[in-house]
């Protein structure tokens, strides 16, 4: 691995592997039909495109068979919650739009277009998406700060009849569940009998509480900068008020780590940290998932002294709670039968599927598949698809 | 050539070669660089894309050299004036969209996205092209409608600091002044003696007409669908009272037929039809540009009967008028020198350069090159780059 380099220190920067990587960009756009010569470009382009233009306005459901729109995702940020990062503004966030738009390729074939805008304003987002929706097949939100982003995908979810989905809310909660299904399962504790405490009360911390509970989880405690949220609790913004509704049924107050006693469950998602003291007051046979990126909340290697299963956001530990299980083959089996929207039921089917892949060779540091097991976005597609044909969103 | 299929009849659509060539659109998005393991992941994706986006979070202006934006236009359109066929909407315009990011890969090299929106209005096309505006290194602006086309290149030009260039207009001038020098010098009278018509006062006969009183022609009387345009006419857009402002300097009134007699250049842009009768008034070695598509103002073959020089904009027949000659090339030059705008210095060098490659081939059936000449994106390219240099506005 390089030495990090200086970010301030832009001669540094090809000592870096990173830095050559991404010049020029990640992407390029290509043909997929031969223009050689005027009977080609007859067809292609003017006069014949124009019999095809004529179908589409007479028979607008055509355009899923003769344009691109039913199989190209727009991959669509405004640079306010970009990775660790923060709010770093539309044109830095384009690396890793573009990274997305990668990853959707080489992992699902799903074509998608980076989309990063110059407006952090809800209405002026809403209005931007759904203007230039006729040209896409889907909509995947990336790295928008809370608590925006859950505004901003209500919105769009009502106004636009293809699907629409906040990655770092439900790809992470999809894989979260996923991994937690076959951890229960390793330890032998019905999942209807855990508690958990999730540290965090973004975007990923609301989704997969709310994943946790449509999975079946017993009890989630849920935590912010202020501690535990429960009903009641003094300044919480609407959508913290509503996850209070149906979580923490204990009502417990105080602090993450008071919470973590006895607890079954922890899932960090805060970027801060977590005593190994604390850890040591779980339940037996604890599971510790410490998400955040790149300083999980506890080391792995700690955690393990006192939990049963460890999982981490990192590539170099076991046990990797990363979207990109999810979200190819969440949009690849949307897009394969033209669903109108990503429903609860298909984001579960996605976390079974994903879960089901382990098997009986479930190990407390195999919860979950690797990023490059080939079985994994073939069969969230299936799962996907065939939920969609289950709900009725799906239009072939 | 297949027969032409009733587009109200679905069951034909297989019979037209255009419909299976577009089954699934003509476009993909592809990686440049490969994903194979865990370490390509943490080059591409997290966690070494953060160390490029906090270089450019720290130095803007390395979005160009670690992004594809500084290689990707956007071809933006609202579906309102789409070939011939008019205002048929977003998803009906698509694949005429899906044409032209081919032909951009293909003729120069230039990655674009097809991008058509669902909104008519002025004000919500241009906020929504700024926001996205980040993602992207050139706008196109592609089949909207005049006079709203001209406020909205306008006021994007005036917004961005990227090429903003509504191809239309500014596409079809350049390759009509191009094929006009060429006519010019063939029949030995200078630009500024000649005295040329424009029937049509959309989109392209405004910009047509401007260009040519750029390029240094004598005058022009420009015409709409209520006859000659002149100052002080009744009901003129403002668009209109401009031109009318540049054009038409002896006060010609009436009809574009009784300003045909005696004229030196006919350029027709407006759909309508011209007779025969017409064409015989002009003068002596008279020039006619039929450009409309896809049945010329007047038969070629008719007109050739009384002019030295007859263009259409058909490939069957010689002198094709054809945007794809200068808007590849115009943006790939743009791009390669990160060009802030396109100025007019631009848009004549690229006429002149697509004019001199005919060179001493110079005939009356040869006065602009073929589509397929692949002499013509690099001379664009080269001669674009040069002036923006000239004209101060590259970044490189």
């Amino acid at each position: 691995m390089a030495a990090e380099p200086n970010p301030n220190e832009p001669s540094s920067y090809d000592d870096d592997p990173a830095f050559p990587l991404h010049r020029g960009g990640k992407l390029e756009m290509r043909s997929t039909i031969p223009v050689r010569n005027k009977d080609d470009l007859s067809l292609a382009y003017t006069p014949g495109v124009a019999r095809v233009c004529t179908a589409i306005a007479d028979h607008p459901e055509l355009a899923y068979d003769y344009t691109w729109t039913s199989r190209v995702v727009a991959v669509v940020t405004d640079g306010t919650a970009v990775l660790g990062l923060g709010d770093i503004g539309p044109a830095a966030s384009m690396p890793v739009m573009e990274g997305k738009s990668l990853l959707f390729k080489e992992f699902a074939d799903v074509d998608s277009v980076p989309i990063a805008l110059s407006t952090t304003d809800v209405d002026e987002i809403v209005d931007t998406v759904i203007r230039m929706a006729p040209s896409f097949g889907g909509i995947n939100l990336e790295d928008i700060s809370a608590p925006r982003c859950f505004e901003i995908e209500d919105r769009l979810r009502a106004a636009l009849d293809i699907p629409v989905f906040h990655d770092d809310q439900h790809g992470t909660a999809i894989v979260a569940l996923a991994a937690l299904k076959n951890a229960a399962r390793l330890v032998g504790k019905p999942l209807s009998e855990l508690r958990a405490v999730v540290a965090g009360a973004g975007a990923s911390g609301i989704a997969v509480s709310k994943m946790l509970i449509e999975g079946g989880i017993g009890d989630i405690a849920l935590s912010d900068s202020k501690g535990l949220i429960y009903q009641g609790r003094d300044g919480l913004n609407p959508v913290k008020t509503k996850i209070a509704e149906i979580t923490n049924r204990s009502c417990l107050k105080g602090s993450t780590e008071e919470a973590l006693r006895g607890a079954d469950v922890f899932i960090g998602l805060s970027g801060g940290t977590v005593q190994e003291s604390c850890v040591a007051t779980m339940s037996e046979h604890a599971i510790v998932f410490a998400l955040s990126n790149p300083t999980p909340e506890v080391h792995p290697e700690v955690a393990l002294r006192h939990a049963k299963v460890v999982a981490t956001g990192r590539s170099d530990y076991p046990n990797q709670i990363n979207n990109v299980l999810a979200f190819p083959g969440i949009f690849r089996g949307a897009l394969d039968v033209r669903a109108s929207a990503i429903t609860e039921g298909m984001k579960l089917a996605a976390a079974n599927a994903l879960a089901d892949i382990v098997g009986d060779d479930l190990k407390p540091d195999y919860v979950i598949p690797g990023p490059f097991d080939d079985r994994v976005a073939p069969a969230v597609t299936a799962a996907v698809a065939e939920q969609a044909r289950k709900d009725g969103v799906n239009r072939i």
